[in-house]
């Protein structure tokens, strides 16, 4: 949302486009298991991108009708192709600005927002453009990743540079990549109330294959390597300690390697 | 365990003595609610210290035969006092070296080491030389910390140094504070089967007041102010930088704060 298309820190190539959809797929268990929307309730889905997450809320809620909203004429076009493919008809899209909804205060039922305000240099203006969209008793749900919480083992300290840049050039852009920590302060000073933020952390060790590929290289590293040309470009790592840190990251998909990361996810309600 | 009394860490003080017993009360549920010994049981606890987490263990296998050993006197003294001073019965003490137990191979059906490892220098060869006191069929337990997992907000650079000030000096002491993280290879280097490892993240807000308190400041924040004088002799950080950090640890636990922490509990069997 909000921000055009070369400020998104991600890109848009199609690898990232699997990217997400990789992501989705892994993570759709931890991160919405349980958020379920009553048959018949109007549900925003704020920033959709290209619609990762609403074949997951579509296919969770199959009742509700819910509308989807990005920037990126884009990215709906993407999200409208698979919403089509899964033969979903519960989803309609607007392309709009999440500072500008063009929808009457009191619309929605229910707002869904996810990896969204992480690119957003003022999260908190939008979580309070979004509230009076609410009707009364309404509630938000926003879920964010934080790259501070990301540790492992082997320990590394190109990996965690890595790290560090694709964080740096996020903040550079106006983003926050640790925003996740911050849902509760962010939620209640927008004006909700109600609000409770619970962790979801993704461990990943050799027990865990699935997630190894589909979390540790396939999302989290793919995500860093993903800025690879931005952060050399601009001189915040040189391309030989780069290349060990993303080494050294999927070194940590090795037998004894353990990897970790927390997502939060926030729920509030409009009083 | 191992350690004297003047390489233990966190020292042996009365603050200390309180701070491990708020810790031990406010983390039960969390760390401790999965691990019930059945009736008869024989089971090693492996580094008991002042007993904190041993009235735990007695009290949620209250028909098992726990034998609770250290290295240290004095804190056997303290554990032999808080079980007696809960009317517990199923515990027996012993004075003994980790690395050199007095019990013949396969006497346990069971084996707990929680907060032990991260103060050996060679926790490894500990599991190792733990491993054959199992019956075959039976379990270790294995709980530990990892102060790299916190994060916080406000951010804070002098917090974090303050903690990396605490993890540099226990490593120095031939320790490793970030040693939750490993469990998973420690386990299976030792030779444990069907090791399985859980992470349980402490999340503070201002929504979970008892755990700002008996988490946040007097376990995590008293930890860290314990080593304040060791860290600024050795001439690790400043005063001024010392007290900037402590102040914002603290800061913490503000209205518009959040703390996380992640413990890591591991099991394994002797096949």
């Amino acid at each position: 949302m909000r921000m055009s298309r070369k400020k998104y820190v991600h890109g848009y190539t199609d690898r990232e486009s699997e990217r997400l959809s990789d992501q989705a797929q892994t993570l759709t268990t931890l991160l919405h298991e349980d958020t379920r929307y009553p048959q018949g309730s109007e549900v925003l889905e704020a920033g959709c991108g290209i619609g990762a997450q609403t074949v997951i809320l579509a296919k969770n809620s199959p009742g509700a009708n819910i509308t989807s909203v990005d920037i990126s004429a884009d990215s709906l076009r993407r999200a409208e192709d698979m919403i089509r493919k899964e033969s979903l008809t519960n989803v309609t899209f607007s392309q709009g600005d999440i500072f500008h909804l063009p929808f009457p205060s009191g619309t929605f039922d229910h707002i869904f927002v996810c990896f969204v305000l992480e690119h957003l240099a003022e999260p908190l203006r939008a979580l309070e453009r979004l509230r009076p969209l609410l009707k009364k008793g309404g509630t938000i749900t926003v879920i964010e990743g934080d790259h501070g919480s990301a540790f492992f083992h082997p320990g590394s300290q190109y990996a965690q540079r890595s790290i560090d840049c694709l964080v740096n050039l996020q903040r550079n852009m106006g983003g926050n990549a640790l925003i996740g920590r911050q849902l509760y302060p962010l939620l209640v000073s927008a004006g909700f109330d109600e609000v409770l933020v619970s962790p979801r952390m993704v461990y990943v060790d050799a027990t865990r294959p699935l997630l190894k590929e589909g979390f540790t290289r396939l999302t989290f590293t793919a995500m860093v390597e993903g800025v690879r040309d931005s952060v050399i470009e601009q001189g915040m790592i040189s391309t030989e300690d780069w290349e060990k840190g993303i080494r050294d990251l999927h070194r940590t998909c090795g037998n004894d390697g353990v990897f970790c990361y927390t997502f939060f996810k926030a729920t509030g309600t409009r009083s």
